[in-house]
């Protein structure tokens, strides 16, 4: 696993779990799931034992400081600071074509910064599977086994045996989030994965299939890894796109992806039920994150951030969800966590900006 | 009128409007209403045009420098500080020994200091009316009309005519708390008025019927009276007992009790559910207290208190009561405003007293 880098897209606004996460303070700077580190922290502690230092991590300019502050052992090389938000293929891209300039053969595998994962090791086992058929040319996508017929998630339609592999299939297909019939029937049928937006692959077979479908993009970044000082005057103008539609979905369809089949526990931490899902219920009935003696409840049942310090009292309420922040408080209930999104936005239309 | 004198006991700690009541800042302090004034404040104002400044509050000694605060144009002497508490009869029995000192013809009205009343001028016949009834010697209580069959309140049984009153009738006896059966006889009865705790009395009266049954308490007040500095070494010896069980209830059986019946809205403010009703309810379904532009709902109806500075935000939720304040947030239903009372009796006996 020498010439394996870890890459860590450090981004995302996570706005459905505002009040912890903002946009100048992002989720994956938060300890959501009571570890006592980050998420950001929790990725790269899970990499070290594949990547050893060997770890990138690419942000955007607004929360570089805070990236420091939190791994201040990262060599100032290895973070990668995104002057405006360009989306996952120029911030993945950067990172391939400055890890190719530095070893020809390294091989990266991304993983977002703000996802949880529950057993390491299961996880470590299937990105040295994905390594070994990244190092033959293949681009390699982690498929998370489904547990509910999920709609807020891409598929992978999972095809026949890698050849060579030990256990990655072919993806033959990427598929959009599903409605919900859809989703039962991938569900039901053992052909479809959730796309986690793991990629693990070769930075120059990355790049080059970057070049098949747009040419100007991958040469750019190419550009940028030659000569770093033109980031400011280049990155606003490179393309905003995703990896998935820029390389992943033509990939696929021209054979070139390969899905490795992954069974660990996987969460993106998208909203507050799913955030609640990864908490421990006390006997009282009650999930706490923050400061349990902050916490005083009596017949509830649900979720309690407790984060700014004052007492936060929940009586006769099921499913409830309060988050208490020093400037704000939300309250709602699990079925709704899924609308928080819209508040942000009823605040920011209300010039409360700052709230958000 | 010239002999008629406002007595307002200011005490009771409001428990269950916790967090926005507290020990060291009970509810009549506070401005529960959206007037901009305290209950309190609401309470002399609304005396003003029958007792002019002949105004007395009876507080506790914590709370003294707050009354002075609020009231700042009372005269000393007519603030009596309590040492200790020792429930209604030893306050307003004090007042009534003080104000018979001072004019021997003086008629006592006592109206708490932390109810609302929606009718002033109704009020102000209902007090006219009781006063004339007073200075014939009864002790004189208003009557609200129920509109609901409460179970929180006493009740008062009407009978006969007061001989030479306009309205007044015989107060046939007081009932205790009734349970959910006798209390809808009562309403279905028309016979029955909600005892509200107002009495309006001369001050001789009150202390002669006192002293028919409690003689040492009653010749403590007027030794109080006549030499106050001996209050500290006397006070912890009275009879802690209520004005009902002291007085109106014996005087009752002796025929000696008249009810001026009394048709304004009328409210103790006793809890979340009864603050919501005093309260306009927004558009957006929700009653707001305190700062409405701190108040972000959306499907939302109950109650918001935004008494913290910061922004509370409801989402998806019916009947919910948030309290916003500095140290504290309160999350509960409608359905449960009874229970606070226990969540501020669990967080005495955890410690955290310095939080009621």
């Amino acid at each position: 696993m020498d010439h394996f880098w870890a890459v860590i897209p450090a981004g995302g606004a996570g706005t459905r779990l505002w009040p912890l996460s903002r946009r100048a303070s992002p989720k994956f700077l938060h300890d959501l799931t009571g570890s006592g580190r980050s998420l950001l922290q929790d990725t790269v502690t899970r990499l070290a034992p594949l990547a050893g230092e060997r770890v990138v991590v690419v942000t955007g300019v607004r929360h570089a400081e805070a990236v420091r502050g939190q791994l201040p052992d990262l060599p100032t090389d290895q973070l990668l600071v995104e002057p405006s938000p360009r989306d996952s293929m120029p911030a993945i891209g950067l990172a391939a074509a400055v890890l190719e300039a530095r070893d020809p053969d390294a091989v990266i595998g991304s993983f977002a910064a703000d996802h949880v994962i529950g057993d390491a090791e299961a996880f470590h086992d299937c990105v040295r599977d994905a390594v070994a058929a990244a190092q033959s040319g293949a681009l390699v996508t982690l498929g998370i086994t489904p547990t509910y017929p999920a709609t807020g998630f891409g598929y992978i339609k999972v095809g026949q045996p890698w050849p060579g592999s030990r256990r990655a299939r072919r993806a033959e297909r990427f598929v959009e989030k599903p409605d919900r019939d859809a989703a039962e029937s991938y569900l039901a049928s053992g052909d479809y994965r959730w796309n986690a937006g793991m990629f693990v692959v070769r930075a120059t077979t990355l790049l080059d299939l970057l070049a098949t479908w747009h040419p100007g993009l991958a040469e750019s970044l190419r550009q940028l890894a030659a000569e770093p000082a033109l980031i400011e005057q280049t990155w606003p103008s490179l393309t905003r796109i995703a990896i998935d539609h820029a390389v992943a979905e033509p990939a696929a369809d021209a054979g070139r992806v390969a899905v490795v089949p992954a069974d660990f526990p996987w969460d993106d931490v998208g909203d507050f039920a799913s955030l609640m899902s990864l908490l421990e219920v006390a006997p009282d009935g009650l999930r706490v994150l923050g400061s349990r003696e902050d916490v005083v409840s009596r017949d509830s049942t649900g979720l309690v951030a407790a984060h700014s310090g004052r007492t936060v009292v929940t009586l006769g309420l099921d499913d409830v969800v309060v988050v208490d922040t020093p400037d704000a408080v939300l309250v709602t209930t699990r079925e709704r966590v899924q609308d928080v999104k819209g508040i942000v936005q009823l605040l920011q239309e209300s010039g409360r900006e700052d709230l958000t």
